[in-house]
């Protein structure tokens, strides 16, 4: 994630994992402290092309990665780091989530790409 | 948006509108009633599926909409006071945005799809 929040990104197509999750309201010291190694880790995969994230005062959270492909995908969803932290998360951290998998087609911002 | 914060979706594939945004520190009383009015005329457009939002403290936010079909998006894009609204919100609303439209191709969640 850069300073800014927004991910740089190059022109589509690329893919996005979409993720959405409802926090319980248990460990935020061992959560945050996994999301920021996640985003870290994520960051070395082959094909990690950028993240952006927001979670409300209520624990309603979207976080949208990006990758080269759907290889790429899979390859992190296998990392092995990755893996264990997410079935922590699963057990412990979310009330709810849910995960959708997307080619992006088209892209366009508020000021022209640099 | 329904209470829970998460789109009730069917099957892929469908399409999604991924809107990453950074708002100023302007005007938040017209904003969100804005906003709210958007889900609401959005929800009426044939090939409206679904739509979850969250925005952080920073004003860093993420609406993804989820759409049957590309040309369910081009029509919300041409409804008339969606595109007033959007384009008073570039003007006033926001420091920066990215908007990424997607093919979801697959989706699964933390509990079994009813």
């Amino acid at each position: 994630m850069s300073a800014s929040g927004f991910a740089s990104l190059p022109r589509p197509p690329y893919y996005t994992v979409i993720f959405s999750s409802r926090r319980n309201d248990q460990d935020e010291v061992g959560y945050a402290e996994a999301a920021r190694r996640m985003v870290e880790l994520a960051a070395l995969q082959p094909g990690f092309l950028g993240i952006e994230a927001c979670r409300d005062a209520a624990g309603f959270g979207i976080t949208v990665s990006y990758w080269t492909d759907g290889a790429a995908i899979a390859a992190w969803k296998h990392q092995a780091e990755h893996a264990v932290t997410r079935a922590h998360g699963r057990e412990h951290w979310y009330d709810h989530y849910e995960l959708r998998v997307a080619k992006v087609e088209r892209a366009y911002g508020s000021t022209p790409a640099a």
